[in-house]
């Protein structure tokens, strides 16, 4: 997707090989209308799977799923990474390793919505190692649900995320590919192609 | 709103006095369509603001929050609960006590992404005993921007924050403003007026 190319290139910042930093339109300030075309985007990749429901993880997964199932016009769950007050019985839970904070963190998604008869598309904003998918993926099985597909907005090529669940024949839809941001330029997959 | 009453009395559950569980379409499962509505109506009662910035809490506040900036062609910024690794600098926090947990949570904002300029729409999913808006309030208050006013879905209207933050002329848009869950039953303040 060229306009999030072009957004990552001039708004984000490589802090490190592999921290990237996109707070101004995804992270932490979200831009409405550009999240309304990543909506459009995954929409049109994934709308003849007859999707009947989006899975994805607090926080910043959410805007993307559910701009994306406005257009799909099925509901969106998050997964939540802590206990809720209203959210204690019939939970379908899974861990997710986190490289960066070196600890595994529980998340959890009620049963009430999200069953058996559901084809689920899951969204997230990163793809890098893998972990928070595959917990996504795990709750999909747990459910006995149908896994569709996983759309990302942006996924870290370098890292083997993305490699090993398409190795399982999981459909993974990436709107954005970084294959490098050493010495803190930023390098999308077709670009490595062409040199 | 109507619709949003009519969501809350089939699809919410008093949970005790003063815990509503609205997991079906807004804090879990998030009901992509109706939210755009949200969104609408409060575009709708703040459009002649000149709002410039849309501020919320994660996760429950973010849908509510975008579909609004979505319709006043303005950015949203969501305060996180815990830090980030690439929102360390630079940071406006505020304090946030949570009288079910009884704990104090740091929030924080990017200074990069509010300033003296701004017009600020505070949009929340829940207003019971106002510390989250308040917590909201004084980031707005610390960056030297404008606060014009808070969108909130549900009003706790039997506990005091909707009140307070009247009586200090602050202007409160309340989609739906619930007067009593005793027993179970769901009473708005609408029906409570009726009587």
């Amino acid at each position: 997707m060229k306009a999030l190319q072009e957004k990552i290139r001039t708004e984000g910042r490589a802090l490190s090989e592999d921290v990237l930093k996109v707070d101004s339109f995804l992270n932490h300030q979200i831009d409405p209308v550009f999240m309304q075309e990543i909506g459009q985007e995954f929409a049109r990749r994934f709308k003849d799977e007859n999707i009947t429901k989006i899975i994805t993880l607090e926080s910043s997964g959410i805007t993307p799923a559910v701009m994306t199932g406005i257009e799909l016009g099925v509901q969106v769950v998050f997964a939540r990474k802590s206990k809720s007050l209203t959210l204690q019985d019939g939970l379908i839970t899974s861990s997710v390793y986190s490289f960066t904070k070196e600890e595994s963190k529980e998340i959890s998604i009620s049963s009430d919505f999200i069953n058996e008869n559901d084809r689920v598309l899951v969204i997230d904003d990163f793809l890098a190692n893998g972990q928070a998918a595959l917990g996504l993926m795990q709750m999909v099985a747990k459910a006995n649900a149908q896994l569709v597909g996983i759309g990302i907005v942006i996924e870290k090529a370098f890292q083997n995320g993305g490699m090993k669940l398409r190795e399982n024949d999981v459909r993974v839809e990436s709107l954005a590919q970084i294959s490098s941001m050493a010495k803190g330029k930023i390098t999308f997959v077709e670009e490595e192609a062409l040199v």
